[in-house]
């Protein structure tokens, strides 16, 4: 991939779009997809954009045995001016290639990558959605293919980018959540696949995600595989909390994964001089500063929801209502923010918005 | 699933054969596969034998994304009598229930689907190699394959039965191998999905093992994710030590995988009336035996080798040699034991074989 020449294969009938008023989140996608492969020996080649299809794959794959795949996942806004911008892409095409690094799988061109995502959405640019509040969920993912039932780095591979258009999140815009301490089962640990976006480490969040929802609650919230005892995060959020006037989150440790949401507050409190801190964070000691009536607020941050504001933590049989289980102000004032500079009504102090140019599909004409 | 007629479409031709005096591991696979569906409120349905062939999954199939899935393996030999024998499958089946469980998976027959493998396999029988040390390698699994991009369990999956003739795993028997004690990377902890068959454990293996393998060890002994300091497997192996006169393997602690061979082995030692234990051994305390001159042999245990002496262990910068590098005999007698049931020349006083009668096969005339 040191060079892109992108063959386009155009759909020959379009799809009936869904109703952007009522979009559901992964459910619907785009007319056309982009496929490259990669073969040991020759690198990554045959970079394509064709019709929305599936795949063919042999029941050997290795991606059905031994999951090596990696993913990312990003979002394309369409702004009032009828431009449609990404949010920080390139931080996903890093963290793409260091998912990529843990998993033996052979890193991509990050800046090719991005183009040939742009090219992607030009081509099924109709598909960004209009409605207030939606936007276009991005999945660039890799699966291994090699048809071979042994535990070794494939030799083959396929880098996928498909579109989804998706709704807000939330219905009504951001609304706290109930979420449980999990207990028994564990997300990941130091030296494992934490900090990978990899198809493993969801998988096993499915059981602990199932129980907390028979009991009411959104999601969990992980503790440390060590100890059972350090705040890492929620099913695909990171967590902040709000003690005594200072921002709190856990430490990138190595078994979280490193969110750009994540990365986008922690500048933009700084920027804002509100004191932050990334350290290890003990249930104990959250727990204690609820107790001393310190905790202020609590929001998980994702590129899906943004900003989710946590109005209840349950912990050991304790029910830890937050801000009485109402949106703090902090919370409020970060998603609208955040939202504002994606959707480019905001100022973008940080240049973290990339324009995708019409003329991108200049190869398309 | 509760009644298995199953729809058999043969195949119209049928591949060239490889040679069965030199057969790869997970290379070949045979001329057809078994294949049922699951849709949710309909549970498995529309069971089938059908030429080997390319799946064919939507880009957005969850499998992909968020590895939900599981697998087994086992094998089937031919017999001097042209008899296929099948060792345990029984256990093969109740794990992938365990597995299933763990991953959210809706759980299979274990009757029906062992009828299942035995119809295919006698669809197949041509397929089961006849060469000294050869057998029919059998890989059951399940993936998930509802086309949506959110975390939790899909309403869809397959259940598939694939079938790969292969070599002895060591071209001139059972010879002992070198493996490294992993410090960095962890393969699972308790809580984790360390006990259950499925992808991401072996995905997330990998990088340990390539950098093991540059330093020309063939595999990685796993410690605990929790303190770094406990023994608990090898990549596709269960571990044994002989100290002292006492077998020692780990104790099942949630997560190791429950090895049939492993449970075989203990089986086979308490007939025996040889010391065996089954404990939390630390590689400290097994060093510690080595200086000793206590540590008499170690071996992995596994489907695919079944029994495989280990004739270095290096941790540390210190290289522990183990019976001098060679072969012991307990690992020995457990080989020849253990592949002398499979093959039907030994005594099975423990009714592990079970036969694929010929007769499997009635609806298929
Ligand atoms: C496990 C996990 N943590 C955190 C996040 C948040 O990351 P980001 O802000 O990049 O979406 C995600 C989602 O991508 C995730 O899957
Ligand atoms: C991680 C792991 N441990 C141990 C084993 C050995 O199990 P079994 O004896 O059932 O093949 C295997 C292979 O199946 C494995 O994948």
């Amino acid at each position: 991939m040191t060079e892109l020449k992108i063959d386009i294969t155009l759909a020959s009938s379009r799809k009936q779009k869904p109703d952007f008023d009522h979009l559901e989140f992964g459910k619907n996608f785009t007319d056309h997809m982009f496929i490259v492969d990669y073969t040991e020996g020759q690198g990554w080649h045959d970079a394509r954009i064709v019709p929305y299809q599936p795949l063919t794959l042999d029941p050997a794959s290795m991606v059905f045995h031994y999951g090596q795949t990696v993913f990312e996942g990003l979002k394309a806004y369409l702004t009032k001016d009828n431009e449609v911008l990404l949010f920080r892409p390139d931080m996903n095409m890093k963290r793409l290639n260091r998912s990529n690094d843990r998993l033996c799988i052979p890193k991509v061109d990050e800046e090719l990558a991005l183009s040939a995502l742009k090219q992607l959405i030009n081509v099924d640019r109709e598909w960004v959605p209009t409605s207030e509040g939606t936007s276009l969920y991005i999945r660039p993912f890799i699966i291994a293919t090699e048809p071979y039932l042994g535990v070794s780095p494939s030799k083959r591979y396929k880098f996928i980018i498909i579109l989804s258009p998706v709704g807000a999140y939330y219905k009504e815009g951001i609304n706290p959540v109930k979420i449980a301490v999990e207990r028994e089962y564990v997300r990941a640990t130091i030296g494992g696949t934490g900090n990978a976006k990899t198809a493993g480490n969801y998988a096993g969040s499915l059981k602990a995600q199932e129980v907390a929802e028979k009991d009411g609650y959104s999601q969990v919230l992980w503790l440390d595989g060590r100890e059972n005892k350090y705040i890492e995060e929620v099913g695909s959020m990171n967590i902040f909390f709000k003690i005594n006037g200072e921002v709190v989150t856990p430490i990138l440790n190595g078994s979280i994964l490193e969110g750009v949401t994540r990365d986008s507050i922690l500048q933009l409190l700084k920027y804002w001089n509100i004191p932050v801190s990334e350290r290890r964070l003990s249930m104990e000691d959250l727990y204690q500063a609820y107790k001393d009536g310190q905790l202020e607020e609590a929001f998980g941050t994702g590129t899906a929801a943004v900003i989710s504001p946590v109005g209840e933590l349950a912990w050991q049989g304790e029910k830890m209502v937050i801000n009485n289980g109402q949106t703090g102000e902090l919370a409020k004032k970060l998603y609208d923010t955040l939202t504002g500079i994606q959707l480019g009504t905001e100022p973008d102090p940080f240049g973290w918005t990339v324009k995708v140019a019409k003329q991108e599909s200049a190869n398309l004409l």
